[in-house]
C-alpha cells in the first residue's frame, strides 16, 4: 500500500467526519448548537419550573431563606493567559452567576479533575490564584473533591465551582422580564477576555497585550440594585458574548432588542485583533462585564452609578427593549443600515473559559 | 536507527516515568497520596474552619436555614456497568454525600464535559438514568452547565454533580465525633460497586454478574436517626472502602477503632473475584452503604433499625470505638490475631467513580 493510502486511512481514524449523531465542538460554543443540545438532549430528561428558567443560577427556597445556586465547569486552554488563569475565571465565573441573580456570594464548592502528570507547580499556581480570587471576592471554598484520570484522558487541569449566595428580599431578576422601552446597559468594553485567551493561544502579539477582563463583579450589581429598584435582568456575558446573552433575553421575554454599534465600547487594540482574525466581537466572551435591562426611567441613575464605580467606568447605554421584532436582536450600524444579530451557529473559539 | 531503538524513544515520550514533583494516579485513590495531595497542596491554599472538618459535606448557616453543600466529579470508566452507570452514580453519590450530614436532599447542580464524539445516544441513556435516580431520590437538577473538550482531551463523558439539602435541627453528624466504646455499625455487604467495575472493565466473568450497589442511602439515613439521637458520624465508604472511612473517622476523632473480620459482610462472589484479583475487600468501593458510629447504648435499636430497611437488611455490627491505639484501624481474623487496616498508599482501582 502506498504512503499517502496509509496516511489517508490513519487521518480518517483519528479525526472522523462530524457527524449529526455526536458531540461537536459547537455544542459548547454558547450559541445555536449548544441551544439545540440542551432543548433535544439535556432538558428533556430534567423538566422542572426551575432548570428551565435557564438564567445563570436557580434560586430556590431552602428553609426561610431564598438561595442562588450555580455551577459551572472551566476548561479553558491554556490554563494561564494574559490577567489571569482557570483559577481566576473559577472563582469568578461562579461569583458573578450568583451575583447575575442578585445574590450575596458565600460559599463555593471546588471540584478538581487532574490529569496524571500534571505538575504539582501548575496545581500550586492555579490554587494559589483560587485563594486570591476568592479572598477577593469574599467567598469562601467549603467542600471539595479531586479526581485524577490517566494521561490522555483529560488535559492537565479541569475545574468545577459551584456556588451558593444569599437572595435579599425582594430582588427578582430573571431573563424573562425584558419589556419594550427598557433600555440596555453595558459596563464596559467588550471581547477583552476571548482576545486575551486566543493571542495566548496561538501565540499572536498585537500592539500591546490584551488582558482578560476576569473579574468578581458582585459589588457593582449591589451599586446597580441600589440605584433602582427598576432592574430587570442581570447577564454577563461570557461564553458567546453580548451577543448570546441578549439573544437568550430576547427570546425568553418575547422581546425585540436593538442595539447602537456606535455606543458599544471596545478598546482600540481589540477591534483590531478582532479585524485581523475576522472576529465579530459581539460574540467574544467577556469575564468581567455585565449587561443590565432596566426600566427607562432609571436609566440615567444605573448608568451613573455603574461609572462610579470602578468596574463600570466605561459603562454606555448601548440599546432599547423593542415590540417590534420579537426574539430578534439587531444592531444599527455606523452607515445608519441595521443588520441581524443572530445567535453564533458553530464554534467561534473553542474553550473559551 | 534500528527499530527497537525507534520503539523505546516512542514509549519514553509517551509515558514518563513518575515523578514526585506531578500528579500520579494514586492522588486520586482516596488513600493515602490522595490525603497527601490534601495536604500539601490543596488545603494550604483553601484554609478555613468548614473546609478543614473534611466531611463529606459542608454544613453552613444560610439566612435562618442550616444548609449542607457537597461536590463529586465523576469519571467512572467505563460509563455503563452492571447496575448503573456515571448518572447513576452522580445522582447517588452526592445525595449520600448529603444524606450523610444527616440533611434531607433537595436541589443538584448538573455540569457535563463532553469530549467531541461522545454520541448522542451515549449521552441521552446517561440522562435518563439521572432523571430516573433524581425521581427516586426525590431531588431536583436546578442548574446546569455543559463544556465541550476536543477529541484526544477528555474521556467521553465527565459528569460534576454540586447539592444541597436541608439539615434538620439537632443534627450535628461529623468524623470527629467517635468516642471510646462507641459502636461501628455497616449496612450491608462490602465490595459490590468496585468489583462490578472492574470485572466491566477488565472482561472479567464471574460464576455470576455482580452489580454496582449504587443507591440513594437518605431513607436508611433518616431510619438510623430516628432510631437514637446518639449517632456521632455517617459515612458512605466510596472510594477507598471501609479502610479509607474508618480511617480518617479515628484520624479526626483520635481514637482507635477495632473490627472483626468475621462480622463484615461480603458476598461470595465478591470475596471470590477479589481473592482472584489479589484485593482486599477493604478498600474497594461501595456506592450504596453506610457506616455508623453509634454510642453503645444505641447500637443495638440502630441495628434493629437498619435491618427493617430495604437497603439495610445485611446490616451487621462490625467494631468498636477504642482508646488503645488512636488513629489505627485494627482488624481481628478469623484466626484470633489482629493486624493494621492501614490506609491505601497507592492506587488500587483508577476511576472507579
Amino acid at each position: 500500500m502506498p504512503q499517502e493510502t496509509k496516511l489517508e486511512v490513519a487521518l480518517a481514524c483519528a479525526v472522523p467526519m462530524p457527524s449529526r449523531d455526536s458531540v461537536l465542538l459547537g455544542h459548547g460554543s454558547g450559541g445555536r448548537m449548544s441551544g439545540e443540545l440542551l432543548r433535544n438532549i439535556l432538558l428533556p430528561a430534567l423538566r422542572n419550573p426551575i432548570l428551565e428558567r435557564l438564567d445563570d443560577q436557580a434560586v430556590l427556597g431552602v428553609g426561610e431563606s431564598r438561595i442562588a445556586f450555580t455551577t459551572d465547569s472551566y476548561v479553558v486552554k491554556p490554563l494561564f493567559f494574559p490577567g489571569g488563569d482557570i483559577g481566576t475565571l473559577a472563582v469568578n465565573g461562579t461569583v458573578n452567576d450568583l451575583a447575575m441573580g442578585g445574590a450575596e456570594p458565600l460559599y463555593l464548592s471546588l471540584a478538581l479533575i487532574l490529569e496524571e502528570g500534571l505538575p504539582f507547580d501548575t496545581l500550586r499556581r492555579v490554587m494559589e490564584s483560587i485563594r486570591v480570587a476568592a479572598a477577593l471576592a469574599g467567598v469562601v471554598v467549603v467542600t471539595g473533591d479531586t479526581k485524577v484520570v490517566e494521561r490522555g484522558s483529560g488535559d492537565g487541569l479541569f475545574v468545577n465551582t459551584s456556588g451558593i449566595g444569599l437572595v435579599p428580599c425582594g430582588v427578582d431578576l430573571s431573563a424573562d422580564k425584558a419589556r419594550p422601552g427598557d433600555r440596555v446597559l453595558l459596563s464596559g468594553t467588550i471581547g477583552d477576555h476571548g482576545i486575551a485567551i486566543l493571542s495566548q493561544r496561538e501565540g499572536l502579539e498585537f500592539a500591546s497585550t490584551v488582558s482578560s477582563d476576569t473579574v468578581a463583579l458582585h459589588t457593582l450589581v449591589t451599586a446597580v440594585l441600589r440605584a433602582s429598584s427598576e432592574i430587570r435582568c442581570l447577564r454577563d456575558p461570557t461564553r458567546g458574548g453580548v451577543s448570546s446573552s441578549l439573544n437568550e433575553i430576547a427570546a425568553r421575554s418575547h422581546v425585540g432588542i436593538e442595539l447602537v454599534g456606535d455606543a458599544i465600547p471596545i478598546r482600540e487594540d481589540v477591534r483590531g485583533a478582532c479585524e485581523i482574525l475576522g472576529l465579530d466581537p459581539l460574540y467574544v466572551a467577556n469575564e468581567g462585564k455585565l449587561l443590565a435591562i432596566v426600566a427607562p426611567q432609571a436609566a440615567e441613575a444605573v448608568l451613573a452609578a455603574m461609572r462610579q464605580h470602578p468596574l463600570g467606568r466605561n459603562a454606555q447605554m448601548i440599546g432599547t427593549v423593542t415590540n417590534s421584532h420579537p426574539k430578534i436582536v439587531t444592531l444599527r450600524t455606523w452607515l445608519g443600515t441595521s443588520r441581524v444579530v443572530d445567535l453564533l451557529s458553530g464554534e467561534q473559539l473553542p474553550r473559551i473559559c
